[in-house]
């Protein structure tokens, strides 16, 4: 059974001062977690949107170093609103807001310190349209981040390397695109580092786990397909990668996102995979893990969603945390016994 | 001006064996193509279907250690046969044949010697729909092939080594689905191999060229957009790698594929490719340097294509081998001085 946060949602908009004055935060959401000496510390998604008239609507890119805004009456000819998340017009595709990366501490794990400032913003082409979902992992001496690039060459993962979670060294695209939900393992497995990603393909292929292995944390491969969606279960359309994994007694777990429709639902679940070749499931969620169910979770930017990037394992204590509905920041504690009972 | 060999199509599936007796070659085509001391050896893709009857359909597909055939009567509820290429049945999709390579060797370099039994055939699950169009490299002291793995994860490249170009040990998957038209630079730049690839994200992004280095040919990473299509050009829908790049005074010269609608056409251009940054596009053809215009390229199983995997350069003479019409093979002789003026 999940124990979501009384305080639920734990970190909304309002907490978070927006990077400049014309901009409003419009969603803190899908950060990553990890335990920091006796702190815990998210990497937060911090989503942004230009103020904007009421007949205009407007996209944030960055663009030669800096973040720029392209504005467009909303009755121009051929613009296409149908998505709230983006703007096409003339073939080309924006997006209505830009992400950015902000560093997030607590010592009881539900009340955060929110900095002022953000940690990683967008500061590449590739990253023109912002910078998505991180993930954090400590392997080998330094903190490890994945985030998702996004611009209009695609969405990939990038690498991104600190030894105090606020300076960061870009090391490179790691996963082409389309691919994201990228998670790298906290050890080396057999000298090398060890990842799940989700490529992305289309019309032959589905949406998938795969699993690669890397020397220098930015060239991957030996890609292995590890798991899909299933049919006639709660992760029927599509399945991704969601929090690091973590070791247990029988493997690794990793909690894992899955879609199903009608309507269209993100839920989490969980995967245990073998200690030495975590590329062999050895069981899975037989229903989900965490469900929306909370009117944040039901209700919102994109509702009908909980996606995780990031948890922090004690015992038997599983924090969560996740981002519910694309808007705000919540917690749930769920028993590791439990979710172990619930594999198949 | 390109010059058709008089002889074209040069390879056609009346001159291939088939690999079983209950299977037809219905295509030989996009062949890898190298020098191989005072002959040119080609990797053909063979594709072959089942013998079926008139009121059925079937579906080859690699399946734990054997291709086996899936049959269907035409008139199967809820059969979809729209796509000449492949049968779509209660959400899967099959493919109507499946591509094995095969050896031929040549002294002109125009009538060739043709194996009789394949030389690597699919024998992986991700392998399962077939391996087609293959490019050779040879560094470093051994041959190096990439093909494309087809299988109902996606379509994926993988790399295999030899010393012989008739045994070949698979190294693994080397870039995930949906990626294929993976060309390998015949050197190594800066101390690690380097290639062009071709991801395809959809929705946003678009299948593009991309350039990645690798330690070990299996893991590949630091990924950089190298070149997209061009509005209102021959390559204005999509683009992807062809030849294996070939040095030339100015840098790397790539023969690539572009991709235009009304009619839907597959034409050749070239890039020019900055010596040491091969990431950096110097010039690229403003008007393709071969087009289908003959019947063979115009006409058969998917008309409208020039497509190439492999070219032998030799001073200026640049003899393109090609598929065309996905069916046949064909050879072209291109001046590479024609090729250079072309460029802007």
């Amino acid at each position: 059974m999940a124990r979501r946060a009384p305080e639920n949602p734990i970190i909304t908009p309002a907490h978070v001062a927006p990077s400049r004055a014309d901009f409003e935060v419009v969603g803190v959401f899908n950060p990553a977690a990890i335990a920091h000496g006796d702190h815990v510390v998210l990497l937060l998604r911090v989503a942004e949107a230009p103020k904007v008239a009421p007949n205009e609507v407007a996209a944030p890119v960055w663009e030669r170093g800096e973040i720029v805004v392209k504005r467009w009456r909303r009755d121009a000819p051929g613009l296409d609103l149908s998505d709230a998340r983006a703007i096409s017009i003339d073939g080309a595709t924006w997006l209505t807001s830009i992400s950015h990366l902000r560093v997030a501490r607590s010592r009881d794990g539900v009340h955060f310190e929110i900095d002022d400032r953000p940690t990683f913003a967008p500061a590449h082409p590739l990253e023109a349209f912002g910078v998505e979902d991180p993930r954090l992992t400590f392997v080998a001496g330094e903190y490890i981040m994945n985030y998702t690039a996004v611009s209009d060459a695609g969405i990939a993962t990038g690498i991104a390397t600190s030894r105090d979670l606020r300076n960061w060294e870009r090391r490179g695209i790691a996963f082409a695109p389309n691919n994201r939900d990228v998670t790298i393992f906290p050890e080396q497995i057999a000298g090398k580092y060890a990842a799940l990603h989700r490529p992305m393909p289309d019309g032959i292929g589905q949406p998938a786990i795969w699993y690669a292995t890397s020397w220098d944390l930015v060239r991957w491969g030996d890609h292995r397909f590890v798991a899909g969606r299933r049919a006639g279960a709660w992760d029927d359309l599509k399945i991704g990668g969601g929090a690091v994994p973590f070791r247990v007694d029988r493997g690794w777990l990793a909690i894992y996102h899955g879609v199903t429709r009608e309507p269209l639902t993100y839920s989490l679940g969980a995967l245990l995979l073998d200690e030495h070749d975590p590329s062999r499931v050895l069981a899975r969620s037989r229903e989900p893990i965490l469900k929306p169910e909370a009117p944040y979770e039901m209700r919102g930017f994109f509702g009908n969603v909980v996606f995780t990037c990031g948890v922090v394992p004690s015992g038997d204590v599983v924090k969560v945390y996740y981002g519910a509905a694309d808007g705000v920041t919540a917690l749930a504690e769920l028993s590791l016994a439990d979710i172990m009972r619930g594999l198949a």
